[in-house]
């Protein structure tokens, strides 16, 4: 057994082994630290042969993973991260509960709108940050997961508030294992100048099949994305979270720059797994209605993916 | 060789051998019209096999049609039905120039808008006639086209002004080949209210895969199907076509008691057929735009439509 620098006194645990769980997760266990991975259906491969995170750059093992099939196996915790498909979130209470002791900070690196908002009513608010994942996984095998883009980023900030001294200990421990991490002072504007993407993009390439190059060379498909960032910004901006709307031609342009990419949710809706419609599509669209914005693609959008998930899971 | 009672000084030519051509053609040939084919891929076999008509309760075989391959060996006539795919349009002036005569009357039973005014721009208004097919067909092979649904309408109109004695004739002709078939007062607002319903079901079958009855079980997408309803009404009534709001929610009621029914476009799409996107929504999309009405589902549907049908082409 390789020797670990463990920190003795600042336990991980890792909700939701999914791609971005095992990467995160399995990128702080390799470089020393206690990670303690909470997993259902990986829990035998993982057990018996540790985790692997692929990519062109790297190949790491951790051949001792500490893997658990329940919380209470794992107990308090000083960071979890969340990482469960926001599809679960109704699970999260009863599986958070064991791991909370009294400062545990609650990291949660879902998709979407809302998931920040479901954590602090559940375990309050002072314990819960957010990060957003500009990054491309896929787990390919039980306790594999495979990065398939060059470039990624971790965005960590605190739910409400500026950031404190403890965002920026969390980013340096990622940073230290590898993470490109950066804090920002407004999570939820992130959240949302993220979302202003991945509402065209992740959306229309489940309905198109398509990846962003070959959105972004079709005529039709490039304005309609432009029009889809427009209404998203203009929702954001009744929510008070103020993004130009030049945005969208920038993020626009920028894309155009980046090699083809599959989006996260068209991989998940081939490889036939539940897409998370409601945090990306539906709160946006929901908070623009209880604003009075009229978004009348991003509500299309939402009904034909709601349609294609639902379609195919019968 | 069965005796055939033909009309001495009838022609009538089909352009277009597709499901509706062949089907429409067929029934006035079987019942001894002398009707003559312009037939590309399906020649050979027509010419051997005759085509053949199949139904639950009708199976019809004209073992001599009579197929050509030019419009030339056909010559002048007194009846033009065009039937090729509106995607064949520019085709269509040096096909049927061989066919006119100082009389010849052209019946377009196109899909979609604009058909009428294509043919009238090349050869006068006053030889128009156009065709609504309430029915579904299926080329199941060459020369043979299947009749899938129970029910089943054609209605006629001049383009231009209201039936003449020879719109009732060729009605007529229709009725005792055993078409049920109507004439309308004004074609181009039955043309209009035809689009209100396959807008929505032909444009959203092809986008989700559902039929008719799948579409309006789901919530999200019934309510879609009625606003994409009401956007082609407002672009109709802005265009001086007189069709209620309403209609949107009656047509809803009435599709929702049909049995449940696979779309042409999206028949079209499984076989790999070209769609007729322009006809059914880019042209009333345009006209919307010229007379200043938004239509913002319209505009979306049409650009997720001509992206699946590129995508699927490429």
């Amino acid at each position: 057994m390789r020797t670990r620098h463990v920190l003795p006194n600042f336990r991980i645990a890792v909700v939701g082994a999914g791609a971005i769980g095992l990467y995160y997760g399995g990128k702080l266990a390799h470089f020393g630290r206690e990670v303690h991975f909470l997993l259902r259906s990986d829990y035998q491969t993982v057990r018996k042969r540790g985790l692997r995170i692929r990519s062109k750059n790297e190949e790491i093992h951790v051949p001792n993973a500490l893997a658990h099939r329940s919380s209470g196996e794992i107990g308090p915790c000083d960071l979890v991260l969340v990482a469960v498909k926001t599809t679960s979130n109704p699970e999260l209470p009863a599986l958070l509960q064991p791991l909370l002791g009294e400062k545990t900070m609650l990291l949660t690196l879902q998709n979407g709108l809302g998931n920040e908002e479901f954590l602090a009513g559940q375990v309050g608010v002072e314990r819960v940050l957010g990060g957003l994942c500009y990054i491309s996984l896929n787990r390919t095998a039980p306790g594999v997961v495979e990065r398939i883009d060059a470039g990624s980023r971790l965005a960590i900030g605190e739910y409400r508030g500026f950031p404190q001294p403890r965002t920026h200990e969390i980013a340096w421990e990622f940073k230290r294992c590898g993470v490109v991490c950066t804090v920002v002072a407004d999570l939820i504007l992130e959240r949302w100048r993220k979302l202003v993407w991945n509402i065209p993009f992740n959306g229309l390439s489940v309905v198109t099949g398509l990846d962003t190059a070959a959105i972004l060379a079709n005529d039709g498909l490039r304005l309609l994305t432009i029009e889809l960032m427009e209404e998203t910004i203009a929702i954001a901006n009744a929510c008070g979270q103020k993004l130009p709307t030049a945005l969208a031609l920038e993020m626009v342009r920028r894309t155009q720059s980046m090699v083809p990419y599959k989006t996260s949710t068209l991989i998940d809706y081939e490889a036939g797994r539940p897409l998370e419609i409601e945090a990306i599509w539906g709160e946006p669209l929901r908070r623009g209605e209880e604003a009075g914005v009229s978004a009348p693609r991003l509500q299309m959008l939402l009904r034909l993916l709601r349609a294609l998930d639902r379609q195919r899971s019968q």
